[in-house]
């Protein structure tokens, strides 16, 4: 029977991806989501994932639940045998975290918190938790491996990640048989190019230091797919960091958009957002060296994928858009 | 009228000296503890507090309450008008956070969480938080100034203490009006080196390394009432160490225990304990410029204290016990 996986915040953007490989890798996900950034679909269930049921022919299990309702979760977990917990679930804005400290810290902590303690209480000893390249701070080098020290956060968001890691690593010398794989994923996807649409866009980039890995989200599932099966060696807590290990800054991303679009992309140069540091980009070796995995998509690839998408759903998920 | 100030954990060791400081200078202290340290005394109330109302002659305010229960907390700021936070209260063993992590970021980070957010809700903009120096990991350099890089902590309380300090920073960024005095407090008092009375103590520490900075009590919650006046300078987020600026040894310590009590002390070398540093003592130099503190007490001055007090309690507080 196929083994059940719990995947946290499943209907959002990397969660869902991530949602349809484990399908493909033969795990059977249950997905939770409280639908803070997942859209509402048909049947109330995230438009996400009833494109992936429509696309794949299969049913999902989801319950709409927040990691904040303790009882919901409790009752979930006696439900269910879950041999693993993916943990996706997380307020994710790094400006409005800037905004609201608290909110941030209140969300993202408690939620996790709540989550590794009925985790502890049903004896669900394995998790992959998604984390950010953010944890690094502003890079000391680069490309970043998983050997860069972690703290010195820019934002709060960023410190609610590196505060979580440290709670799981924490967690894992306690109780012995928690084995946790952490991902800190290489970064951002195309999607953070967005709006596109409008006319007039502010580019908030110096264009020759602003350097991020981009990867294909598909990439990112299949590595976040790679970390879940390594937990089956209890691997104890270990980390990956995920990334195509090539930066490229936020004007070549325009170039290679404007290219797989055939649009001119009208752009404005403003100052770094608050909370973002310059360059980013990840050392990918290790997790290709201890789980098989490296990204098989290049920048072109993404923008080709990314503007089909776009195309097809110009305002987004709605529920009643187009399959993709 | 004189302000009104809440402290939280003010039944325990350091946040009860406090509440004396602060009756002392004019405050009117309205306390809460949820006795999971304070001794429980005649009345419900914290024989510490019991026995302060005795001496000066005085009633002072105690709710017993959580700051884990949210509606409390939101009713008790209602029926009063905080001028300011004191803010001890939290588990604070640092084995004890080994073993059992998650206990530790549960109970600290939400209460804390709960009281910054109360504390918003109702406009209340000035809090002293009592931190401690484990922020500061194992020390690069000695002794500790406030430049000294924070993190690295070498246990899940430290953390805790961390964790918190940047919550408030970024609150007082976002807040603008929330200014806080951040504590560290320069250490641990002789009380760290209990249980005396069995004939048989095993003394965790190397003799030669392991150096901390003792400060009497009364010095340190001095030092806080200091803080708290600062904060009507509205300066911000500033953080202070206070600590004698000296550090002496376990067995430095044993000597001057031994003198003051006029007993052989029986002891046992044996490995440090988890998560514990090899030595820490504060730089109070800015205390003493900007708050115009220092420390007057010295190590024989503690232990002579500490031995009065401990002779006439010899099982600690006891609600029927001599007043001290």
């Amino acid at each position: 029977m196929a083994q059940k996986v719990l995947v946290t915040g499943g209907g959002g953007y990397i969660g869902s991806h991530c949602v349809v490989e484990l399908i493909e890798a033969g795990f059977c996900p249950v997905v939770i989501d409280n639908f803070s950034n997942a859209v509402r679909g048909e049947g109330d269930v995230p438009e996400s994932l009833r494109r992936i049921e429509k696309i794949l022919d299969t049913s999902i299990e989801f319950h709409e639940l927040d990691l904040l309702d303790r009882p919901g979760l409790e009752k979930l977990f006696k439900q269910h045998s879950f041999s693993a917990v993916m943990h996706f679930a997380g307020l994710k804005a790094v400006g409005e975290s800037v905004e609201q400290p608290l909110r941030y810290y209140q969300v993202n902590l408690t939620a996790t918190m709540n989550l590794l303690e009925v985790m502890q209480t049903h004896g669900v000893h394995n998790l992959v938790f998604s984390s950010s390249a953010t944890v690094y701070g502003d890079p000391q080098r680069l490309p970043i491996d998983e050997q860069h020290p972690v703290g010195g956060c820019t934002n709060p968001y960023g410190k609610t990640k590196y505060f979580i890691e440290e709670m799981i690593m924490d967690q894992c010398k306690a109780e012995k048989v928690l084995t946790g794989t952490r991902c800190c994923c290489g970064i951002s996807t195309p999607l953070g190019l967005t709006p596109l649409g409008s006319s007039e866009k502010t580019l908030r980039a110096s264009p020759t230091t602003w350097v991020r890995d981009y990867i294909h989200v598909v990439d990112l599932a299949k590595g976040h797919i790679a970390a879940l099966k390594k937990l089956k060696d209890n691997c104890g807590c270990k980390v990956y960091n995920l990334g195509t290990g090539t930066g490229y800054s936020v004007l070549q991303m325009v170039k290679a958009m404007e290219k797989a679009s055939g649009i001119e992309i009208m752009y404005l140069i403003a100052p770094r957002r608050g909370g973002d540091v310059a360059s980013c980009y990840a050392d990918p070796r290790l997790a290709e060296k201890e789980l098989g995995w490296k990204a098989d998509f290049n920048l072109e690839r993404m923008c080709k994928d990314l503007w089909r998408w776009q195309s097809k759903n110009p305002t987004g998920f709605t529920s009643n858009g187009p399959s993709s």
